[in-house]
């Protein structure tokens, strides 16, 4: 009785409310919340709690860390320090804490929930008009609770959930008191004060616009949500649907690489998913060819087992469980049906405590769950998909087979590396031929406050830091920004039709004046090897001699062997070199290289892996370790090697093999294959083409042939010694013997 | 029928047979197999297969590897390669294939299997008479069919049980034919003609006792069981129940350490077992107040989420998964029926096929699980019990609980290491404090040919890779065998009856010529700190001044902050000594330690570590890596401490706290008490005591005392300027403010 009596009374509360705001979309209580949970939503909950398990343990977590968070009362400061400072953590435990209690009011109807959030929004509110900008502001773009704005945004973007949660059942004064006070000034204060990052067609552009749009929504603003739709002047040349035609590529991808994917995604689901539950009619999830559920896969696609492939600036320890992809996997199960989408979701643990969550959890419940689709695939980069691309091999689509990455994307505005043309690569579960990814410890004050340390710059962004080539030991284009920005690689050809021949390649030119790269790589399966090899050719052309080439491999692991001889720097170590990041590796040994196959040997978890690569005059190997001039201990002292060359005008080749073999198995005490299987790799160049040979200690002899004309139709016929080599296209993969 | 006519026809063989070989053992064809497998044990893996999933695993596991092993045909080559090599793994693969087609045979009835196993036999049956010793032997302890004796005895453990399955089935000649040529000149060689191995109180005389005994029982062969059990003179210096009395103290604690315990175990468990089913009447699991047992336990409790504790010689890719750990839960687990033990099979994950795993798999199947009692304990190292001990402390039983252990055992025989009063510790599932433990890639010909490497003699076994006191850059007894295992550390108490106060402290005198060492460790769990600390009281008591003291710390994880100054190296490194180790060590940084509380931070996984100690006049820490003088990459390159301070004569002290604390939370994004909650941290000595004052950021106030008389009732009363500290017995923990 009583319950209804207060319902009535909100009712009647909310609908005095919106005569006030005179609102522009049709709105009563029963109707809150809107934006990503729903009064749908909620039943939906409420009838599934206590079935689905994955429902029911999320749900649980969420009372169990909320009710923790409320039981140290109300706390909001004046805000006073950076990243992973007290007022910064807080503030964010704040909205973390006020969003799950609107949620768990919604759900359980428990009045301290709503006091909660009603008694924390009141703080805000009594705070927000007191504050100035931020005391510890980053440069750019200085927030008002958090040093930077974009913290201000997710702030918003968690707060107005809450908002929405609860204001069904406020006073009106309570409703004029918190909008007036907190939601118009901070939504003012992230669109028209921060016009810049508001109208940026940038990540915290899609913050900004997400955290204004929803607002909108809750507030009943049409003009918040139309400037946050098509930029503040809603002319459309800003705002989140210029965002979505210009930060993805045709194929989903986000030019900054997968882990700001990761990142960026977060907005954009969660401000279409308020878009779809207000304005079903925009068909935003259909937009652009489905463009918001392609970025979705192409994150997971981004990944071996569930890690971010960590190209450009981005940290290791990110993966599919990240709460963007939680709401990303299941916001596109909502509305895909995809059940390959749940096995994702079964890693992940958790689904969002919303209708869409709870499909996923009722559909686990269920066993619907089908393998994720990982694939072979190229993502093309830039909004045209004309800026180059990324390339995946997979050898399956299980977690321990092996995938290859090359990177022949664009430069990725500011959190890109230059990093053209380089490689990574997975297997057996594993890391094997790593990026360094980021230089930074996020939230960890002590380590120049969280930010991207010094060494991201000095070490994390230069070329020498990546599997590629190097000329005069300087960074791509100078490791000029600007010039980065305007060099696109392109993609020569990508053909994984062959499911055991799968190649791509791609070119750059002027990476240095007069030098451009053409990289070819192939993962070859085959029965003369224990595992597929991976094949690289990287063939420099110069128009005029240099004075040397490098290419850095960052293996992982121990290094077991080498057949050649190499000099080890055993009483004293100095750096290879004097900057552009040769001064954060120090030379721990080199080895010149004779003629013929060189190899070197590491161990990785229980599989050996060896790089096979050709030596030749003035060839040389650098064994090298991460760590030189870093006075604060900023950087991972991780391995690697330095294949070095003498800088020929003309064209230059690397060619090399990685090949993963045997097996060092600890528990039952016995080695296989602990050697590589590779006799000799040799080149020949020959009419036109390139031919790799490949004897294997089994007598086995292969041939990769690669012609200069990539076209597909080319015909190519070469007489060798070892038989007439025949093909069409631009590669060919031959079985010679055995 | 066929089948009738033909076990009769084999029983009336088996029936001469037993007139030919006068068999000391009743025995008769329904009586194979008679070691581990049984008749008995063959109807219960019969009627369980299908059902307990545990045991239908293991066996499908074995039967997919046994044919898969056969499928490469019999194999039974000349013996050429050292450990790793061709011939080395073929030998191994082998027995095991043998070992496994035996049980097979016995639970399927396959007829396959049992040609598979006779063939093999009669191959090695061929083989073995043309055998001279190993042409890759070992120095001391040649084997034929291996490098080593030690291969050949473990390869007889295992084909005695193979042809223990099939003797039943076998003709006369057969039997004749395998017996004669192969069986026993196998036991001869290894016995008789190994003499000093067999007759050695050591784990390769427990191998060969094994391997001969359990031949004897096959062969009904009494006078080898007599031997086995005995000594070849049957007196009992020598033999199995020699070994028993004398190679684990009263605790059951192998004095060469948990790895090689885990190795000790399987001829123990293995042999014993076939006593067991032979000889019930020896009770063989009782004998010595169930020593067997109790080793067993052992082994598991010296171990940390799986992982055997590494000190001395070992490789820690080993852990309770490996075979003989699941033969000595099974084989426990049949003779104790402590459930508790059924955790530790569970994860292990497989059982072994005989009565006593499908005991284990039944067991599980009815979910009679309960959680192994990890607990603090100090087990006493010698075959009386005073030489020393190896203590363990635990917060808890969970795999992410904290684990101290402090090692006061005698020298361990030739895998032990000088490293007296050393420490290790686990924390949150990881390895934070680190023992190096073996320098060696087992079975990985490319590092010296898989044995223990020349770095472990030069690194691995020095004490300047430990955490423990050296004097003047010198190893303990100056790095002498003899003169280690001469000296004993005492116990001076090990308290854990208060769980929150769980201390421990020994000595040892003489680690070098006029100085006494004394360590205390104590684990205190205090509401003052987000988790158990550790505190160190290490006590160096001098006749004469030395010219300095060092104390290594090998922490595990990325460096975060310091709080004092520090000088990196950055430009150039060089070792921080030239010998005894410290030729191994890059001394990456150094800083001179300001006087008072001097701290190091660093993090592993999601959580922070911080390392405080007391700066005094000339002290100084110095930052180092592994891995200086290693020509042939064959050390780990991980970081270290090093505390230094002038050696004065009288008495030193170095006191410190390791405290766990905070997050560092990737998937939430939030990072939580980064720093130290530690202000303070002083040494007072006074009436006889020594007073650790810790005093928190919080302002809580702690004092650990600790009394220089160790007696129990010693009581003591002390003033200070904050209150007056009263106790009895060697240490207290005062809480007195907050």
């Amino acid at each position: 009785m009583i319950h209804t009596l207060r319902t009535l009374f909100t009712f009647s509360l909310a609908l005095l409310l919106m005569i006030y705001t005179s609102p522009a979309y049709a709105q009563n209580p029963q109707q809150y919340p809107t934006l990503i949970l729903t009064p749908d939503g909620v039943a939906a909950i409420k009838a599934t709690l206590g079935n689905a398990p994955l429902l029911t343990s999320s749900f649980q977590e969420t009372k169990q860390s909320t009710d923790a968070l409320m039981s140290a009362g109300i706390n909001v400061h004046m805000p006073k320090d950076a990243g992973g400072g007290f007022t910064h953590e807080q503030h964010k435990r704040n909205y973390k804490a006020m969003h799950q209690a609107g949620i768990l009011f919604q759900v359980t109807g428990e009045d301290k929930y709503l006091q909660y959030v009603k008694n924390m929004l009141n703080a805000y509110a009594k705070l927000y008009p007191t504050l100035g900008l931020h005391p510890e502001r980053k440069e750019q773009s200085p927030g008002k609770l958090f040093w930077q704005s974009l913290n201000d945004c997710v702030w918003l973007v968690y707060t107005i959930q809450a908002y929405d949660a609860v204001k069904g059942q406020l006073s009106q004064q309570e409703i004029q008191n918190i909008e007036k006070n907190l939601f118009y000034p901070a939504a003012r204060f992230l669109s028209e004060e921060s016009a810049e990052t508001f109208d940026k067609i940038h990540n915290h552009g899609t913050w900004a616009v997400a955290a204004v749009g929803m607002t909108g929504y809750v507030l009943n603003d049409k003009k918040l949500v139309q400037q946050a739709l098509y930029g503040l002047d809603e002319k459309g040349t800003g705002g989140f649907m210029a965002q979505l035609d210009q930060l993805f590529s045709p194929d989903g991808y986000y030019t900054e690489g997968p882990y700001y994917q990761r990142y960026a995604l977060m907005p954009f689901v969660v401000f279409a998913q308020a878009i779809a539950n207000n304005e079903p009619q925009r068909k935003i999830f259909s937009y652009r060819d489905n463009i918001l559920l392609k970025a979705i896969n192409t994150a997971l696609q981004l990944t071996y087992d569930m890690k971010f492939f960590p190209f450009n600036d981005a940290l290791k320890e990110k993966d599919l469980r990240s709460v963007e992809l939680v709401y990303g996997t299941n916001i596109a199960y909502a509305h895909t049906q995809d059940k390959r989408l749940l096995s994702i979701a079964e890693k992940q643990g958790e689904v969002i405590l919303s209708a869409e969550g709870v499909q996923v959890a009722k559909a686990l419940d269920n066993k619907e769950v089908q393998p994720f689709n990982f694939t072979s695939m190229e993502l093309r980069d830039g909004a045209k998909g004309n800026e180059g691309a990324v390339g995946v091999l997979r050898s399956g689509i299980q977690d321990k087979d092996e995938a290859l990455v090359m990177k022949y994307s664009s430069q990725g505005m500011g959190h890109g590396h230059f990093d053209k043309l380089t490689w990574l690569f997975y297997d057996n579960g594993s890391e094997i031929i790593q990026d360094y990814g980021a230089a930074r410890y996020l939230n960890v004050e002590a380590k120049y406050g969280g930010h991207y340390l010094p060494e991201n710059k000095t070490w994390a962004k230069q070329t020498v830091s990546h599997n590629t080539v190097l000329v005069n030991e300087q960074s791509h284009f100078g490791g000029n920004y600007d010039l980065g920005m305007k060099s696109f690689p392109t993609s020569r050809f990508f053909d994984v039709s062959n499911k055991d021949v799968q190649v791509m390649s791609a070119e750059i030119k002027e990476v240095y004046p007069g030098v451009n790269f053409t990289r070819t790589m192939a993962m070859l399966r085959d029965e003369a090897f224990d595992n597929p090899i991976i094949l690289d050719v990287f063939e420099i052309n110069a128009k005029d001699s240099q004075q040397q080439y490098d290419l850095p491999l960052y293996y992982q692991g121990q290094l077991i062997n080498t057949n050649f001889d190499v000099q080890n720097n055993s009483s004293q170590l100095k750096a290879v070199g004097q900057k552009n990041g040769y001064e954060h590796l120090w030379q721990v040994a080199q080895g010149k290289l004779p003629a013929g196959t060189v190899q070197v040997t590491w161990l990785n978890g229980d599989r050996f892996y060896t790089y096979s690569t050709i030596g030749s005059e003035n060839a040389e190997m650098l064994f090298t370790r991460i760590g030189a001039n870093d006075p604060n201990f900023n950087l991972r002292n991780e391995p690697g090697l330095m294949l070095r060359k003498k800088g020929n005008a003309g064209q230059t080749v690397f060619v090399s093999v990685l090949e993963p073999h045997g097996e060092f198995n600890a528990k039952d005490e016995y080695t296989t294959q602990a050697s590589s299987q590779i006799k000799s790799l040799r080149l020949q160049e020959q009419d036109g083409a390139k031919i790799i040979w490949i004897e294997t200690m089994n007598g086995d002899l292969r041939a990769f042939t690669l012609a200069t004309n990539p076209a597909v139709k080319s015909k190519h016929n070469i007489k060798t010694q070892s038989g007439k080599l025949n093909w069409v296209g631009p590669y060919h993969y031959f079985k010679l013997k055995k």
